[in-house]
């Protein structure tokens, strides 16, 4: 296991927001005020830690601490949610000594309910108390909801002889039943950057991992992501370095991401959609999305079908431009369709064993242009209605 | 049971194009030429069958009959599928006496495998044969697939002191397993029409029915509905009567896309998804998609769970205008979510028995103009993953 980044402490405590005695409120402080950029939900009901993040992060792109809750979203309660969400940073930033404008709350739990703020009181001198007991790995634990197992993933590089670390926390695309899904991640890296090529290494990074996963296309509205640089590690990253911790933040979000997938509700497989030869890029995301978001397609992927026909089917109705007689489909290695027609291949036969993996891959060539997109997606499962359909009568 | 409108007679025949032995091919012929409209697929890969009859139709908007088989799709079968579906129309055509631009086709099955062309020489004459042996009852039965109950929806009107007969058969949302769904349908009439005219009621009646139900999303390379009129009531309906006969034409469609859902793979409700107070109608369908399409959702109704939370997810996710604190959320009557916060109703207990039943209501008030839509959509069940993940290791 690689060291964490430097300069970062960790604290997670049981303040009692779930029925279960578990840590369920964690929180991650930099020594330093660190550059900090933030990804967040594009549903139009934003819970209030969203709003109040984007808010600090607006104001002035850094931060000194993230504090994320499990139990509680604290989506859906109007007013008195945006006033308590603010009362939990003063009751944080003032235990820790820290403004409360520098540090960005994260919740993920059930909606609609207001936080337990007598809780957060008497949590609160406890956490900051706790700091720098507790790993990046008891942080990731601490944030789980169904979450099957917890997501971290970890990257050294050398810049200039010197090592830079990153590593990123994530919370998953299993969703939290009985309410919906939400996707948390916190991504650290001890090295210096500006405010502007961080917040462009971070937005490109998870356009090309975060935003390229799906598990049933609900997005929730706690969705977030942080990404905080604090430059513990002495080294300034500029210049054509950039490039290069770009890479290794492109990593550290991918693995998270395929984690995300990985540990959707009940899946079973790794469906990884790639699409090329489109118009555009666009259309080349469009029909990544149908295929990867098609119910025929994931059950088929969870009954280890080579069903070529639905996701010939998914294709078409796509919107996306082509001439049906272009496409060629390929399931892990072996072509199951090609100038309008099913190929003459005992793909049954050959696709057995390898559908009995988790990673499968579709490739799909539209022949049309260069656009191209790739999409990771899980398949549809008994379990994904088990979890999802909770019958109160 | 009313009687079927005029002038038109049906046979059914088993053919041996399915497993079992059961009537898999179907014959509609009009005694005398009717006005005829088509919709079909807009999937990009359209079977032989939709191609020939789009053909058949903009050649010139008039049919004597209609032949469906089931059990093969001839979908993906390239140029030797498209030879075989005209000449399946020779046949049908020379053993009814008719000329076979005047034969309209469709199929539904197993995507990929050319028609069994001997099957089809054998069989014709004795559909010719079997014609006015048979009732649209039959006909309804021999084009289901996994379609649990045939579907047929009759109605008659009054028009200038005579009765026009309006019936329609449809097959099923029900998915051809291991395949995709396919929606095939046929409405007759016994009204004389103008083609204008008719065209324009049929296309009316369609997009306010069978475009506005869903199962899974998924749309078939086979989907086609038929509208045939053939005069043979005596009455011809023009002027202020085409309100009415569209009337009548909608409600026809309207009761076959309600059994659609209803028979929807595994379904357990049909889930009335109500969309009002939208910037347009566009808006209000992408609302409505959204919420009927969610896996949240869908599988929220098949456990009768009052999940406000999930739909409202859906809702700010859908790309549509409004203010969060403007929508109202109302389920079977029930208001769950105003003001941008879960209303104080307990409505679990109150919607504990209305959620048992098979009919849901999802009223959604967006408050940000006059756009309304409604959609039917099914629930997301154990049965639907069982019937779809057909196990081959």
């Amino acid at each position: 296991m690689s060291a964490s980044p430097k300069g970062f402490r960790f604290a997670t405590v049981s303040a009692g927001f779930r029925k279960e005695a578990r840590p369920d409120l964690a929180l991650i402080v930099s020594d330093t005020p660190a550059t900090a950029a933030g990804v967040f939900t594009t549903n139009r009901f934003q819970a209030a830690p969203v709003v109040v993040a984007r808010e600090n992060l607006s104001a002035r792109p850094v931060a000194r601490a993230v504090v994320i809750n499990s139990g509680q979203a604290n989506a859906c309660t109007g007013d008195e949610g945006m006033t308590n969400c603010r009362t939990t940073l003063d009751l944080v930033g003032k235990a820790c000594g820290i403004p409360a404008a520098e540090v960005l709350p994260a919740s993920t739990g059930v909606i609609g309910a207001q936080l337990h703020m007598d809780k957060w009181r008497e949590a609160a001198p406890r956490l900051a108390a706790a700091l720098g007991q507790n790993t990046h790995h008891d942080f990731a634990r601490a944030i789980m909801t169904t979450d099957a197992f917890p997501k971290v993933a970890e990257r050294e590089l050398a810049i200039a002889g010197t090592t830079v670390r990153l590593v990123g926390m994530a919370k998953g695309a299993g969703m939290i039943c009985p309410n919906m899904a939400t996707m948390l991640s916190v991504v650290l890296c001890d090295a210096a950057v500006t405010p502007e090529a961080w917040q462009r290494l971070f937005l490109d990074a998870v356009d090309r991992t975060f935003n390229r996963v799906t598990v049933d296309g609900d997005t929730s509205t706690n969705d977030t992501v942080f990404g905080l640089a604090n430059g513990a590690s002495g080294v300034t990253v500029e210049g054509e370095d950039l490039a290069k911790l770009g890479e290794a933040l492109t990593d550290v979000l991918a693995r998270l991401a395929y984690m995300l997938v990985q540990d959707g509700e009940g899946a079973t497989k790794v469906m990884r959609v790639k699409v090329s030869g489109a118009v555009d890029d666009a259309e080349a995301e469009a029909v990544a999305r149908t295929v990867g978001h098609s119910q025929l397609v994931k059950t088929a992927m969870y009954g280890r079908d080579a069903n070529w026909g639905r996701i010939v089917a998914a294709v078409g109705r796509s919107g996306a431009s082509f001439k049906a007689e272009d496409v060629v489909v390929t399931l892990c290695g072996v072509e199951l369709f090609r100038n309008g027609q099913p190929t003459d291949l005992d793909f049954d036969t050959l696709l057995r064993e390898p559908l009995k993996g988790r990673d499968v891959t579709v490739d799909i060539e539209l022949g049309a242009g260069t656009g191209h997109y790739e999409l990771l997606a899980s398949d549809l499962t008994h379990d994904y209605v088990n979890c999802n359909a909770d019958y109160r009568s």
